[in-house]
């Protein structure tokens, strides 16, 4: 997952609150897809082959880097399955994507009290020469407190940002806490800095760092930038207590490559009109762990989603497209790509899903839609509502990778992953198949075949949404 | 902790059951006693320096695997911490120690589906040369699968030993698992295997190994030897469901190094009369934590509950000595060197206690005596039984650190603190500091305290033990 679903704050709310329901005579879907849906829930729920799909992916591929070997090897894997499941237009979409190695970190606190720090380099930092950074280190708690910091403070120094994510169902505490890791090397390097360290920004207890992407601004040099597990963020907050001088040495061999190709998979589940529904996940991960639940899980989802729904008749008029894209962690060029490549298809897509928090059960359910649709809404919430999932107040921001394509106008339904546990994984080592019990899936693609299934079956036009605020 | 703890059957049990109540007329501990013992436990429970002993310990000293900088570092520490608290006879005694080196581990499986594992070398481990150690993986659950194999069976290959822990309060499945992991590599070797791969012999659900000793036969060469966290030991077994041929590439830095010194740390709180009790812990730690559960939790704990007995009226009659071992996780050369060093005053250790289970709470209490101090026993769980203690019904068994005390003839008492979740940090990197709370040592030491005011305050003799039957 990528930080981008949580930035925003509510978007289009104007669309779906308060809303005003439509009483039209025919019912917002058919009956026969109403009818239909429910009997794909009961198979999803009676078993799924989810747990399998994300098990093969993790086992026989595992890391898949966007650029790497295991991304190319992944690609080959998700053709193989969509053709595998007799899904329709099977392709690959060539995509360009940054190729970066993480190599080896070595940081060590020198002073006062010697002590190695277990570290990780943030995706897409920058190394250090074969010498390495030594420097005294500034504790900020985040990039308020650093900009409030007087000048020269921090120049020729090493930041420490501090800031403590909290756990919540929604992931919320996220957001509040990504922004110096995207952000701080640059506004870091701003004042003079030589290097940042993080504490990582999840929530596990265990000594495994939490990774992501840092940016880089063009206007300022990139420094090295490395995220503590929070038992060395501990430590060294220890060691920084009462206003002691600690000094670090940091050594880290990671370095962007020249740029590889990559490609977006995708297969349809063709309808038997016009229009296309789209489930998105994407096909990359970090290289810490063997990307279980980011976003082999998704993967696995939807691709068993469409496949219930490939399986069920009636068929839904609408396709129903899968997109495993490419590189959503190094800055989401296989969902640019994708949307770029559309042209007069754009206006086809009708509605977009994507799967990107995890594993956990749905447990609720946003949509940003046309207000006519609004009834097709929440027909479609009706037969999610026995596996538990509630209605949303707030309209749906869509996940990363479709937000080009909501960008653009298409709208969107969220189906949210309970979060409680996501962030003691996510980009981590522990990002691994055992934080997945192999029935755990079976709701989720309940609920996203019921979702998609529906929403490609409804009559409405769910409309074209205005371009999102900005945050 | 070291494995030795589990690996003995039940002793001793002749001297306590059935245990024959002497129905004398004095009482079996003095009132006097009694009464300060219970001020000693209500001072406890309203809270100890424990925590932050353990918190200097691991934050200004960190790991300190035995011949390290840091294991330096831990008795220039601990002589510094008895000495603030007007022990008597503060003292190092120099200790020769094994000197290894873990240097940096690689693993990966190559065929046939290539991924990296996660590894750790196991302690003492041997290296391999530059270009490393391939070869096809057997898959055995323990030492007798092994041994069961046909002649050849693993001649070239590497061993894999996939035997899972179970969780226990009392930590009972680690003494069931252990022996591959001491004795894997000289078993594997002597049946012509080149390498060593094992499921950690712990309960942790992180992307963290499981380090220990390996133990290395004269007559069969060493050969490397690997332990992988549980998401690593699944995913090989994945690889190696349905008889796949699975090849490893494995390469390693670790070294023995020449031997180094060391020293046992010891302080004596005086009594007023002959004869000493032992409180027992030990100052190395492994390298791959700071070493917090194992053994910093028992170094606190025991300079505390000493440091709280120093402060106590009535003053016992016997001497409550605190010794602080060297180098318990290699092979025990500060306990051995300190039994050896005792000639004449072995025989005034009346009795000894021993904390090296982490930090839970004590729940139990063993003994093993001779039958006249049975009374004084009974006691003395009577004053610990406010606390949560029940009485054991097994004789005790000493931890490693006193076996060889104890294998002279030396009383033991044990206190079991809850080990529940104990092996999910013990010996890696997740031993920090994080995994203590600040209030959690207050029932152990008023228990430690409790126990050693006591044994020390009784007026019997607690007699000497025939030595503990071989496993």
């Amino acid at each position: 997952m990528h930080a981008s679903r949580y930035v925003s704050p509510l978007l289009c709310c104007v669309l779906l609150a308060p809303a005003m329901r439509v009483h039209a005579q025919a019912p917002p879907l058919p009956p026969a897809a109403v009818a239909a849906a429910e009997a794909i829930r009961a198979s999803a729920l009676s078993g799924t082959e989810a747990y399998e799909l994300v098990r093969s992916l993790t086992v026989e591929v595992g890391p898949r880097l966007a650029g790497s070997q295991g991304d190319r090897a992944a690609v080959a894997w998700a053709l193989t399955q969509l053709q595998d499941r007799s899904f329709a237009n099977v392709r690959a979409q060539s995509v360009e994507v940054p190729h970066w190695e993480r190599g080896v970190a070595t940081v060590r606190i020198v002073e006062p009290y010697p002590q190695p720090l277990a570290a990780v380099a943030l995706g897409g930092s920058v190394g250090t020469d074969d010498t390495g950074i030594e420097g005294a280190v500034v504790e900020v708690a985040d990039l308020d407190e650093l900009a409030a910091l007087p000048p020269g403070a921090v120049r020729g120094r090493i930041v420490y940002f501090s800031k403590r994510m909290g756990r919540a169902r929604d992931g919320a505490a996220y957001a509040a806490t990504v922004p110096a890791r995207t952000r701080g090397a640059s506004e870091a390097a701003r004042r003079g800095a030589t290097a940042v360290l993080l504490r990582s920004v999840g929530t596990s207890a265990s000594r495994v760092g939490h990774t992501g992407t840092t940016r880089y601004e063009p206007d300022v040099p990139p420094i090295p930038a490395f995220a503590l597990p929070h038992a060395d963020a501990d430590l060294l907050e220890q060691q920084l207590a009462g206003g002691a001088n600690v000094v670090v040495e940091l050594h880290s061999t990671a370095r962007m490559l020249p740029a590889a190709r990559s490609a977006n998979v995708i297969g349809d589940v063709p309808g038997t009109g016009e229009g296309i529904v789209v489930l998105g996940a994407h096909l990359d991960s970090w290289d810490l762990g063997t990307g279980a639940i980011d976003d082999g899980a998704g993967v696995a989802i939807v691709i068993a989603a469409a496949n219930l729904i490939a399986k069920q008749s009636p068929r839904p008029a609408r396709t129903v497209r899968v997109v495993l894209f490419a590189n959503e962690e190094f800055g989401l060029s296989g969902a640019k790509a994708y949307a770029e490549s559309l042209g007069d298809e754009l206006a086809a897509h009708a509605l977009g899903i994507e799967a990107d928090f995890g594993a956990g059960r749905i447990w609720r359910m946003n949509a940003a839609v046309a207000e006519p649709a609004l009834p097709a809404i929440d027909a479609i919430h009706a037969a999610l509502a026995p596996l538990g999932v509630e209605r949303g107040e707030a309209a749906a921001r869509g996940g990363a990778d479709l937000g080009p394509l909501r960008a653009l106008g298409m709208p969107v339904i969220d189906l949210w992953h309970d979060g409680t546990a996501y962030f003691d994984h996510h980009h981590t080592a522990d990002d691994t198949l055992d934080k997945i019990g192999p029935r755990d899936l079976d709701q989720p693609v309940a609920a996203y075949a019921v979702a998609a299934y529906l929403a490609a079956s409804a009559t409405v036009d769910f409309g074209r949404l205005p371009p999102p605020a900005t945050p």
